[in-house]
């Protein structure tokens, strides 16, 4: 059984959830808000930042990347071919550097600044940065969205899936980004065709159903975001 | 033998050519300015940054993360004790969490600042930003040094290298970091002992040559820089 500390729009802990989900690994749930800098939190991550995962009787795993690569090395080779960090060098060099273009380009550039601004300013008090949400930074977050949308779908026609044949956690990565800001009405979903179809076939796995039910008082969920053949 | 597109002062390809001379491993240097954009770098690694490993037979390695995991998959078993990623699962947490903490956090915070005002702003035209170098980003960077050399000093006063009892990733990663803005004199060494004594006994190491004698013309080094007792 793991544990997993998380915010429900934190992209991060979004890709985290979609990987557990993939492995079928039960999953317990802690809601942490980080701009908080709780300290029985910063204990578990001196960097104070959402997902941590926890594993029985092991010291706590803080960080998208590296809870990605523990789970691959304690459940990647039962998954077989479905392996979500490939087995051959080639392979895991792409997937990790897609991993790393969602889970750090795309996170500074589009999602954090759109979810910090949209989302987690509303819970902020006025000393943790809170306040009404900078139009400016969402311009230019939203503008970056569509260079990334438009590498996705390049990626998508030219492949499979984003780093190759299979389903990895290039794909995941990209999906959980894009899910928090889609919820949103962020993605511009008309401008790349092949990007949509990408998306649709990794949002209907069963693995993204859970994000999909959960919503944000206040804050209703776009019109694409629930249906599965938006 | 490998070739490097690197920057002499970009603190991720410092952390790689450390690593490498760590494993004793021929490398070859290509100096890339990466703010320049140049097209045949950008099919290298579409990101754009430095440092991106070219292995004969094998695609473009982008990112000093991706190149980490690289080295260790590929030459991590035949380093035995030696390993800088060590075998056991907590231990590549730990390592990890620190290696990312330098190239992610203090990447961001402090080294990355300070090297484009004081370096890459002499380089780059107006249109890549270049010019005078910004008082006010160089001040915030400084104070951020002094945190993490407390938090280093911390580290270092309870364990022997930063992530445990052996050199690993993580000390490669941090002093890295640091040389690159020791060069500037900008970490104040005297405000913590203990990270100051851990960081002599990293620089002492062969692996540390190649950069200390590097000089940029026109930006003498600090006077501790090359001193292996300052």
């Amino acid at each position: 059984m793991y544990t997993l500390y998380h915010h429900p729009f934190c992209p991060h802990s979004r890709f985290i959830r979609l990987v557990l989900g993939e492995h079928g690994l039960d999953l317990r749930l802690v809601e942490e808000r980080a701009w908080e800098r709780r300290e029985g939190f910063l204990v578990l991550n001196p960097a104070g930042t959402t997902p941590v995962l926890m594993a029985d009787g092991f010291p706590p795993i803080p960080g998208a990347g590296i809870i990605a690569e523990y789970l691959d090395e304690t459940h990647g080779l039962e998954a077989g071919e479905r392996r979500l960090l490939p087995a051959s060098m080639a392979e895991r060099v792409e997937v990790r550097r897609l991993m790393a273009w969602f889970n750090e380009k795309f996170f500074e550039e589009a999602s954090n600044p759109l979810v910090t601004e949209r989302i987690y300013k509303r819970f902020m008090s006025e000393e943790n940065g809170g306040g009404a949400p900078a139009a400016d930074v969402i311009r230019a977050a939203k503008a970056n969205v569509r260079y990334h949308l438009a590498y996705i779908g390049w990626l998508a026609q030219t492949r499979n899936f984003l780093a190759g044949d299979r389903l990895t956690y290039a794909d995941l990565a990209a999906a959980a980004h894009l899910s928090a800001i889609d919820y949103l009405g962020d993605v511009p979903w008309s401008e790349d065709e092949a990007a949509k179809m990408w998306y649709a076939r990794v949002k209907s796995r069963p693995s993204f159903r859970p994000l999909l039910s959960e919503w944000l008082a206040g804050v209703p969920a776009s019109r694409t975001y629930v249906d599965l053949d938006f």
